[in-house]
């Protein structure tokens, strides 16, 4: 790195914040079951301290963000979440309501026909937004489950204006600095046709919504091939762009860390909004928050692993040369235009990343550090021993 | 068929008008080379009077798409091909400029980072307009091979901008009743980032440009398992649905007959272009348009083959039981939903096409009396004829 | 349908036999969760009787395939969930092991590193061959859910090797009339890479194993746009095809109902065997699996559904004027090479399977019948009733 | 880089050959037509000088793929073509028979249901393997554009039946040390069904053909998703890899520069090769050979571009620890497996590349030093006038 890359570099790193997610500490699966993990945690409690623990060790997840549903207890103050939050040295961050998974959703939530299914999937949600106001979240981050699996079962038309109305009325319920991210997905759990299936759809319920609505892209919420990249920067260009969700893919959401499939897209994402700051002179603020589903990995290393490479690659785009990419693509030289990237990408950030360390006091390897500390061996035997307390048995099964 | 469904059927196809586009009756290929075929379209007038058979024989194509470039002499009168359609029995239906043929679009034509091949690309589609006014056609079809084949090729922000502007200053030139089509594609013949890649794209380009600009949904420019009737529902739904182009594909643009691939698709489309209808008492006005390469084909028989099946999933899809549908869909009936749909793509319409055919005094099988007039037999000996005269040899190669 | 149509496609359905799975009457669900069924079967006995329902209305559901892990208990004699079958009309089919689900499978099964594993793995197999003798059953069906998740993961050649040692020595357990049927799938659960990908794994595996070893098909089993039927043309011409699962899919392995997406492909499928049989003069034994995850619909409607679907799609293609399409085909007509196939796909075939029904005395509409009885209802207030008695308790989350 | 690495990788590069194709040095371009290059070369003797030239500069460009259509005049002694090589100091490589570009061609060549027409295109393969046989080749590359448009078009049997036999007599006249590499294609120019579309077709062709038939992999030609580097480990595995072409795709065969849009992808393909060399104890013999398309990008620039990237990412593949990634596999540590990938892939290389350039007295930027002789410039001169004195004008339409 040269002395005005590292510079650079560290200066990026200094801003960039990542979110972990709650749920991604508590065992997850396929439709084909789960293999459980003695570490993983049992409840919001352990949930944050495993957080705490990625934060502590990597000094960029400040945040958390939680599933109302598995993190609050309706009738208890949200705040006591906050407390333990901070109590492991986090905050919460973005509130995600969870109308997908109750039994009653089964035929949808906001685009359910039944009107009192619809009320109670934004009673729930109106709710998520006071829970934010109580501990001081400024995004709603909303996913839904809804859609069809079969030609004919559901009128489109129909659900969309159910879904209008009730994003419309939810807008009304936030506060003045507090945003509503709508997330898209073409695809799963619903398999025919998912209600808010890609950014343009999005895009135009968040306009019908209001102002404080954008738009959230998950990396892994994208047919194969699709240019995840071009999507941000056009969101940016439309100061329409709510957030990130980190993770990568090989067909389809398969929540997988990010950048172990194709980190040259990551980069390339990270690039776009690099770029974007570069001609505005003012880097946007954008929630990045991990979305994955680590099915095998040790869920606290895989966080870490996750956020070591996030770091990587959102150096390296911070790297790449503006200028010289201005005066070649000025020029149509599409291969030195390519090369700028492609040397960015391939230079060694670690120096950046050292410092960056260094001036946080933070450990020069964060996973060899959480293993030096054996963190998940005592979770493990603290967690197993609760479960017997508990008389929790893990089973399930896929039929 | 039941006596309502056949009334159903036969007004539905009373009013279904289908463009055919005359570059469908020239020879084309793939970039690995092109498959001559004698009696191919050698010029407009070939191709007008190709349109002009498929018209005769089957009474539901009174209006042929033209390409400027192609079908139109600068510095001529176009009302010149005016009328050498109304000599063949048609009239000429949407424009399509062409930027995407000359080489100075190599680095694009709207998104040009040149403002000269920029406003070259402008004044193309103005005089496009400018035909439209001449020839009475009300749609302007704008499709575009603007896009980059490499990461960091150009910059998606500035081409985005230069885009908008473009079709903003085109908007101006409109009549007040012609309408700008703007079509979408994500992939091909830019590999790595088209500048209308989506309906979202297209979506926001159109807004900004002004009340007459509509999208163009071509049932090939999607990815894999995209759900194109959800697309068009939604386009309907917003007034922003400018028309359909009539193929069908495998994998990519595959440019295949309409139905050849996916005949259960085409119908959902239909559908819900029904059934929307139907729930605002009103058909919306659709320009609906073949675009499909015959590369093996015949021409005007691979024309006949689709309009014959065109017409069947049209008629299909308009006998759906609307009434029906939406009692099992309020009922959450997805068995039942599903099978009134299969119900009216199952049902054999033959009888209604019979009938649309003996009102309008057409063959009864406008394939078998194509075949057994020796059109193709004929065009083939006038056509190589006159290549011969005119010393037109065929050849071109891969490489 | 012609007289000689008729004939044909009632000759055809009189010999097509459905196998429905056991597991296709509990509940499923995705990996969001499961929307349970009041119906849903709890055991093995309940799975039975819901196979005896579908055969005693259809006549074409005979056998039922069964996994071992649920169906059979360890230790106790295979033979008494036979009896059971009997007792419901129906007899035991496919015989599916599994060693995808226990937590030691977290590493795979005969992929994996750890040779007691793999010994586990095989003898879990092993012993449902045993199960097989016992019950007469003439196919072990083989899935399996190996594969690596990350790039690295796992070494590719020593995962192949351990696969096909344990192939290999299953092949030699197999009785004389009894095959092992290879099924393969590219993804999940699984992301990165599966060790029995696609077709030609599973043929490579097969041809080492042993000349029982056959390659089972699944339809859903494919990315998208794959060319299934082309897979099925190949694997009959070289002796190859062991069976079909039959499902539908939208962009993975979606287990929607047979022809709910695309009716033409499976019509396309069943017309490859159909030309096959008429080629070489007799029609091949092809065992026909349901395999599918109902998650919405009605679990024994949803089965009579896909029953009467692929019966209506086996005698469309049953029906192919193999005389003419040769003739077309050898003259390079492509157009009537086509419409002779859409001819069949769009034949009315009710009179052929209304008159199967009336042969083998079935109702007229099964689903109908199905409903008037009141089957569902009573199933699953007795259902309900015994959950209860039997302290269950559906609950499980995501996270 | 460690100095054991360093070693490794320049050991690495010494062996890596890579043979550009002499059709990458002509203009080509998709089926919307073509942007025409001065500097693109007009014959076989510019191709030859391009590939003479890239050598020059790389040192590890040493054979030319050459297509017999293009390259060779029938009846003159193929020798010539050779000659004219060595003259710009390279020699000729595989020999690429072309049956897919004349006019006769339309139904196919080897899958052609008119005996004439397969006698026609084995009479040029086998002319081709003469061919071979004069020039020196080892490597005979087959690539088909067979295939149908529509269902029911041909008998997809009956096409692979004579296929087999078109490659059982063309292995006959093969010399003992010649190969015969099947390419294979799922898509594109045939888009429903192509006759060698994934490589098990390549696999079950091959094996009856005889011992000297492989499979060639082209890294553009599978559905997105497909794991590439699985396949080539499996042929690895079974002694059926025949060569690998190097290019890159988003979507389709986008023949895009290698590494421009999944670099991780090609690392993984090079690292399943060198893991299989270091289990093996041998590198196998691979034919590596640029296959692309530059239909933007100055010709002989984005071959020494594609070349730098293939070293690159080959160098990188080479120093993996191999022995680590054993440990980390056996253990199931999926992460450190994953890292240790991803430290080869990110580690920088360059130190690797300048030695080996400075071993073999080569410049140390061939693309810097390229421009600097100005080379394009003054072909472009060159061939401009030859182009004028030739009477070569350059044109095509889509339609």
């Amino acid at each position: 790195m040269t002395p005005k890359s590292l510079r650079r570099a560290v200066e990026a790193l200094a801003s960039f914040k990542i979110e972990t997610p709650s749920w991604g500490y508590a065992d997850t699966g396929t439709r084909f079951g789960k293999f459980f993990q003695d570490a993983a945690a049992i409840d919001t409690n352990d949930k944050l301290a495993d957080a705490g623990q990625v934060h502590a060790l990597t000094g960029c997840c400040p945040t958390v963000a939680v599933h109302v549903l598995w993190d609050f207890v309706q009738g208890e103050d949200p705040k006591n979440t906050a407390k333990m939050a901070r109590k492991h040295g986090v905050k919460i961050g973005a509130v995600n309501p969870n109308v997908f998974q109750d039994q009653e959703y089964k035929w949808g939530s906001f685009a359910n026909n039944d009107p009192k299914i619809r009320e109670r999937a934004f009673e729930h949600c109106s709710y998520s937004v006071d829970i934010m106001k109580a501990v001081n979240s400024e995004y709603l981050s909303l996913w839904f489950g809804d859609g069809t699996n079969y030609p004919g079962q559901g009128s489109i038309r129909e659900r969309k204006a159910n879904f209008e109305q009730c994003f419309k009325a939810l807008h009304k319920k936030l506060g003045p600095k507090q945003y509503m991210l709508i997330e898209y997905k073409p695809f799963e759990p619903a398999f025919y046709q998912t209600d808010v299936a890609d950014w343009g759809m999005a895009y135009v319920y968040s306009k019908k919504a209001g102002p404080r609505s954008k738009i959230l892209v998950d990396i892994g919420h994208h047919y194969n091939a699709t240019n995840v990249e071009q999507i941000v920067a056009w969101l940016l260009d439309e100061d329409m762009f709510g957030g990130l969700h980190l993770n990568d893919r090989r067909y389809a959401d398969d929540d997988l860390t990010l950048g172990s499939i194709d980190p040259y897209q990551i980069f390339r994402v990270f690039h776009e909004i690099h770029f974007f700051a570069s001609d505005r002179g003012k880097m946007p603020k954008i929630p990045y928050m991990v979305d994955q589903c680590h099915n095998e990995k040790p869920k606290v290393e895989a966080m870490l692993q996750t956020v070591a490479m996030a770091q990587d690659l959102y150096a390296k785009a911070a790297i790449v040369d503006h200028d010289a990419l201005r005066r070649a693509q000025a020029k149509n030289n599409v291969i030195d235009a390519e090369l700028i990237l492609k040397k960015a990408f391939f230079t060694d950030v670690s120096p950046a990343i050292a410092a960056f360390r260094k001036q946080n006091k933070l450990p020069g390897d964060p996973l060899a550090e959480h293993r030096r500390q054996g963190y998940e061996k005592k979770a493990a035997a603290d967690r197993n021993r609760r479960r017997k307390d508990m008389g929790i048995t893990r089973g399930g099964s896929f039929a």
